[in-house]
Parts: C-alpha cells; structure tokens; sequence
C-alpha cells in the first residue's frame, strides 16, 4: 500500500496530464464530423498502453470505430483480468450550458470539468495508470488485457461481433469495468446488479402534411395530442408501466435484499434539494433506491413535433415524434420487451393516426453474485484503501456489454466505479473529482493482488 | 344588370390589365428590400382610386407602409359603404416551385397566375372597378370609403392607430371586405362568422439539469411525461376541451342555423381521402363544418424537449415545451381565454413540476349576423348575379381587422370574397380565376344597391 502510494505521489502531475490530453479529444462517437478525433483518441489510447508496458498493442478495425487492445502475460498459470473501458463520449450539447468549454479540460475546487471526464476516460484510463504502477513496481499479481472501445455511447453494436471473434484472444477469468459510481467516497459501494434497455423510437403520422390549424383544427387529429394522449397512458395513476406483460418475468426482491439495499446511506430531502424538486415521483409500493435500482422503468427522452421556433405559427402538423426507453431488470430480455412495447403501442394507435415504431439498441440486464471470487477481491481492495466495507447497490444504468461477455465468455463482470452520481454524465459540466481518480488508480492494484490470493484458493 | 354587364364587357380587357400592371409591383410588406416597390404600390392604388372618380383621395403615413384613403360622399343621408382590402402580398418563395414568374401576371386555363392574384390584389380591385363602374353609369347608390393598407401580411400593427384616430373619416354604416373564399361559383357562399385565437406557450419544468435515465429514471418526474399527461387531459374522451369555464360563453347554432351551415356541398369522403387519413376526428355531437366553423378548439401547435437528434440518447431531460392555441367563437373572449387556461393548466401541475405559461398574440371571433340589412344586401346581390342563394358559413381562420372595425368604429363587417379554396394562397403558383374577377365587378354594384335600399327600410 505505501508503495502504491508512493508511486502515486511521485507521478501525480503526469498523471493527470495525460488524462486531460485523453479529455481534449473530442472523441464523440454520434456525430460523423468527429469521426477524425475519434480515430485519434484510439491512437493515443494505443500508444499510452504501449509506453505502460503492454504487449501486443492492436488497433482492432471493427465496421464502425476501432477496439484499442493490449496485453501482459506474466505467467499463464496465474488468473487474467480483462479490463474493459470506452474512449467514446456523449455529445456534449446544450454547449451553452456548459462554464467552460467540454473538450478544454478545467478544474474547478477540486473537480476535472470536461465531457467524458467521468464516462469513462477519467475511470478507463485508472487501469492504464494502475497498470503501469504495476508494471513500474514489479507487483503484476495476475495477468492483464484491455479492450477499450469507442461505441459504448452508441450502442456497441461492433463488440459482439468482435467479442465473438476473438474469444481465445479475449480469455480471462473475470472482466473489471470502472464506469459506475459509489454512494460516496465515505460511503464507497460496489454495483452489483445493472438495468438492461430497450430504446424505441415512435412516429404518430396524422393528415398527409401541415395544415392550418384554423381551418382543420377541430375536425382533423392533431398527431401530437394523440402521441401525447398514447404517452399518457403508458403509465397509470401508480406510475405503473401499463404495456400487457410488461412486469411478468420481473421478480420481486425477498425481504433481505430490501432491507439490504435500503440500508444505503440515502437522504431523501438532500436528493430532491440537489434536483431542486419539491416531490419525488415513482412506481407506488417503492423506495427511491428500489425504483431506479430494482424496477423496471420506462421515461420519455426525447419528444417533437410541429412549430418548435420563436413566436407564434398555427400549424396542425402532420407529425409527431418521440424516444422512449425503458430500463430492464433481470429476467427481462431486451428485444421481448421491444416486440411487447411495439405490439402495445400500435395497439393503442387510434383510428385516425398511422404509427411506426422502430427499436435503437438494446442491452440486457445483469447481476453479479456478492459470495463470488472477484466481488470479494472488489470488497477487500476497498477495506484496505477506503478502510470501510462497501455497500452492495443495484445500478439503474445499463451497461449492456456486461451481458454480452456474460454471454460470449461465460465471465462475470466487477463493475467497479470510482463515480459520483453528482457526476453529470450525458449533461453539461461533467466532471470528476481528482481525489477520485487517484483513489482509483491506488485502489485498483490491490483489486489484482487479492483476486490472484483469492483464485489460488 | 343588363347595364353592369354591357359596362365590363365593353371594358373587359382595360379590367385585366389594369390588374395585370398593379400585380406586377413585388409588394412583399414582409421583406425590407421590395420597400420601394410597396410603395409605389400606394401611388398606384390611389392614382387608380382617382381615376374612378374618388375624391379626397391620400396616401396616409404610418409608422409602416401608408393606407390609401379615397371616398365618394353622394349624399348624407345615404348609407356609406367602408371598403377594406389590402395591396401587399405574401413573400413568393419557394420561388422554384412557382410555373411563372410570381411578379409577371400569366394566364392559363383561363386564370391568372400571381401572387397576390386573390390576396387581396384581385379581389379590393374589383372594389376599385365595381365603384368606377357605378361612376361612370350614374348609379352609385351609397356613399363610399376606400380604405387599402400595406400591412395586412405582416399583421396591420398600424391599421388600428391609423383607425383609432380616424373614427369621424372612417364613419360608415358597414365594412365590406373580399378577402375570403366561396365554396364554388355553383354553391355561392358568404363567411358569416371567423373564430378567434388565444396562442399559449407552455414549459414544464422538473429537475433543475437534464439526467441520464438510467441512473435518475423511475424515480424522478419526466417532463415530458408530465406535459404528455397533461395535454392528454385537455380534452376528454369525447374530445370535449376540460378546461373549466371555456364552453360558458358558447352559443349553441340553433336548428336553422345548423340546417343551413350543414346544407353546404361537402364530402367527408374527399376531404379524407385529400388529407389520406382514415378517420376524422373531433368534438362528438357535432359535424366536420360545426366543429371548424362554430366550436372552440384547442391545438397544440408544436411540442419539443429532450434528445431529438439522430439515435438514441439516454436523458431524463430537465424542461419540455409546447406551443399551444385555441380558436374561439362568438362571445368568448382572447384575454379572457388565455387567462381561464394559464389558472387551468397551473392547478393541474403535479407538485413534482414547476410550470410557466406565457401568452403570444390573440385576437377576437367575429360574427355577422345573418338577418342584418348587410348580410341581406349581399345575399341579394349574390341571387340576382349567380341565380342562387348563398349559403351561409363559418370560417376556421381569424381575420383580427374585423374585430378592430367593431370595436373601434363599432360596425359590422361583411365577408364578401370570390376566392375559392384552391386559389393557393400563401402558395406557390397564387392564381385567381378571371371568371370570379368579373363576377365580383359585376355583382358588389348590387350589393351598394340593395344596401340603400334595405337601409331605407
């Protein structure tokens, strides 16, 4: 631990410069116009795991952006820990929004301010600085791979396909992912549990183009009363999800398990003044940690429809649009629930609208087992660094690729994040604080010291 | 009327160019830089007001573009007709999609191709020769008021200025108006009646940044969700608006009114087929023409919050957005409605959203009765020039200077247009037919007949 420490201390300065050369990518997989910066950042992605100490660095092509891999085999007898990240990031606007620029790394009272500084360069890049301490230090306990990618933000839809080609390649004995947070730093937790999704996209089409609303307003349906009129009736008065079959793989949490998870330090009162809401809202019969930890959800992320400029215009438009996406719990499968969704929501298509209903990708929910080697390697790497026991929670994210090398590896995940929920991941301001980001590059070691004390028995 | 017709035939030709020429001056009020061609637009209209035979004749400044004002007083104790057109026209792009030149006049298929070839240039101009006409035959049976303004298309901002200190000039015992369409020259019909507007603007807003749904979804209130259900509560399941208090003022047509409003040609097959819907729409109890004509309605004019961009973003947004109007019916009143909605849709915010609603523009309903000595004047007119009696309806659009006139000058006005629905307006490729240009000359020198003659009693 002191010379973890140590190491740290002396390289602090580099450390964080190299990770504001990661921010200053803007790396943002959605907008073609980045694709340049894209491919740039897997380059330099590349070339930090190089100068780390990795073997057989690759800029895997894939039909979209690259997987940045690398390795080190210390010994083929010892377990292999496959890490996992993304240096893909969200767009970054409303940019006006933002205090300072997204893609000019800044630190205000103690906190990186920068698109992606938490999701996820500041949290993958932990494990290329943790890996190089090892390296530098001689304590390699387990042999290491990276697979860094840069389609996390739009679905992933090239990691399976390259997941699956490189099974061999890709062999480990447990997959560490740091792209999660903790309740808090005095409260540090460890997700156990992520929420799949399904993300629809609806089209309420009404008259064949605009028309005047003075002149057919009345006696032609308006596509955005009646998208809203659908959206209304997705949940009833309990905030229950009203899709047929929607809830009925879903399985209630035993008494323990509430108790458990309600026993998170959470204050209601501070989570509503931090939101500035005067009321919290939900499924009825459930916690606030219960809702986005264990239930499955559905929000609205997006709506339009007709004159959306400055002023006044008396359109009846001939559209309607919305995003909708629902969070999955175990047992849901991501593509059933979008065939329920759709099936529904054509169901309730009156009369006098067409409707399309297309899917965006999906992910499926995940759970990962407390009793299990690496979680208990996660739960001592924190005693040892935070001097407290984590608490287990259940994630209302997805992160869909859990599942996948669930599926394609046969490997459990640790999802092992060094975030806040304060963080603003996908909104303006962004941050992460720098206290974080050193707890993680020194926590990470001892995660591999106790996972190879843990494997051999 | 043997007489009217001898006099258009014998000046048929003079009619059309004269026209012609004044469809050539590009009037656009909406774009500073046909400023100089607006007014010598003016110029145009007065010279050409002068050569009819009015007197008094003056190009009025505003603060905008200038009012033409041009009378004929025959004799005190007749009636006096206020004529109202307007010589601006509508901006001509998409200029690509227009089959002639906007500013060069064309005929084809007997009609003329223009902008402003029906609004309003065409149609005030038969004013213009319907009154020479009565000059030069010694017939002008009313005193006559000419008042033609440059703004209409950007929304008189200076007309009622102009009228509210021209009260004693302006005096008249009617307004009359073509600016408005007929059913078809086989079914003449008189507007009777235009709804007027309140034009909301609505914003919901929930937690103070926009969230990720995976982490804050199911347990925080979307927006968007809130403003969905709240729309879908303003109006119930027989599309009946529930605001409290909006139908008090509503006056139910009685039978006859029903009966006549009713008896015009229309097919809801082709109307439907012309919009490809499969199913009209609307307030139960009442036919298509009812509900556009004399019901109140409530439209929302645009919706917007969240992602709307390409793919799929996972945010719970902070604020959504909606555009939302109401056309109103006699007796109901804007100010009025706009200040019954704000309270209605305030009391049905959920404590866990903030809502603002603001107020853009109104403008008032009108009527024209139809047992008042104008609207006989016209009728008459109307079945000595087309051997038919017209039939009585209500327009869906509002047109504000009507309730201006009432209220400043406190006389009614009648709609006497000889458009047709098809004439494009605001439209690429405007056209009038020359058949209706005639038509209107030949019939308004009935409507100032029988207007003196009714007036006598």
């Amino acid at each position: 631990m002191q010379e973890i420490k140590k190491y740290v201390e002396e390289n602090k300065q580099r450390f964080l410069d190299e990770l504001f050369e990661l921010l200053r990518f803007p790396s943002v997989s959605a907008d073609p116009k980045y694709k340049g910066d894209v491919l740039k950042t897997a380059d330099y992605v590349a070339q930090k795991l190089k100068d780390a100490g990795a073997d057989k660095v690759e800029i895997c092509e894939t039909a979209g952006y690259p997987i940045v891999y690398g390795e080190k085999i210390v010994d083929e007898s010892l377990p292999t820990v496959l890490i996992y990240g993304h240096y893909d990031v969200q767009p970054a606007d409303p940019l006006e929004l933002w205090k300072t620029p997204p893609f000019e790394p800044t630190i205000r009272d103690g906190k990186i301010y920068a698109r992606g500084a938490c999701d996820d360069k500041g949290q993958f890049y932990m494990h290329v600085k943790a890996f190089e301490l090892m390296m530098k230090t001689n304590t390699l306990a387990c042999n290491v791979k990276f697979m860094i990618e840069g389609e996390e933000e739009v679905g992933s839809a090239n990691l399976g396909i390259f997941v699956n080609a490189n099974v061999e390649r890709l062999k480990a004995d447990v997959v560490l992912i740091s792209d999660t947070s903790m309740i808090s730093m005095e409260n540090p937790s460890i997700e156990t549990g992520l929420r799949g999704l399904a993300y629809m996209e609806v089209e309420v089409v009404g008259p064949n183009r605009d028309l005047h609303s003075g002149v057919y307003g009345g006696a032609v349906a308006n596509p955005i009363t009646i998208l809203c009129k659908m959206i209304a009736s997705l949940h009833d008065e309990n905030n229950h999800i009203t899709i047929p079959a929607f809830y009925n793989k879903v399985v209630e949490l035993t008494d323990g398990e509430k108790t458990a998870l309600n026993s998170a330090p959470f204050d209601l009162q501070e989570y509503k003044k931090d939101l500035e809401i005067d009321a919290e809202w939900g499924e009825k019969g459930y916690s606030t940690l219960e809702r986005t930890g264990t239930r499955p959800t559905l929000e609205v992320n997006g709506i339009w429809g007709g004159y959306i400029g400055e002023g006044a215009k008396t359109v009846l438009p001939s559209k309607a649009n919305a995003k909708i996406s629902m969070r999955l719990v175990p047992h849901q499968s991501s593509d059933e629930i979008a065939e329920i969704f759709t099936k529904h929501f054509e169901s309730i298509a009156p009369d006098y609208v067409k409707v399309k209903v297309t899917a965006h990708h999906g992910g499926e929910p995940v759970v990962t087992p407390t009793d299990s080697i690496a979680y208990r390697a996660a739960e001592q790497a924190i005693v040892d660094s935070f001097g407290k026991k984590p608490i287990p929670t259940r994630g209302g994210g997805s992160i869909p690729i859990v599942a996948l090398f669930e599926s394609a590896l046969g490997i459990k995940s640790v999802l092992f994040g060094f975030g806040l929920d304060s963080d603003a991941l996908h909104s303006p301001n962004e941050k992460y604080d720098i206290y974080n980001y050193y707890k993680g590059i020194e926590t990470l070691p001892l995660f591999h010291k106790y996972f190879a004390e843990l494997s051999k028995g």
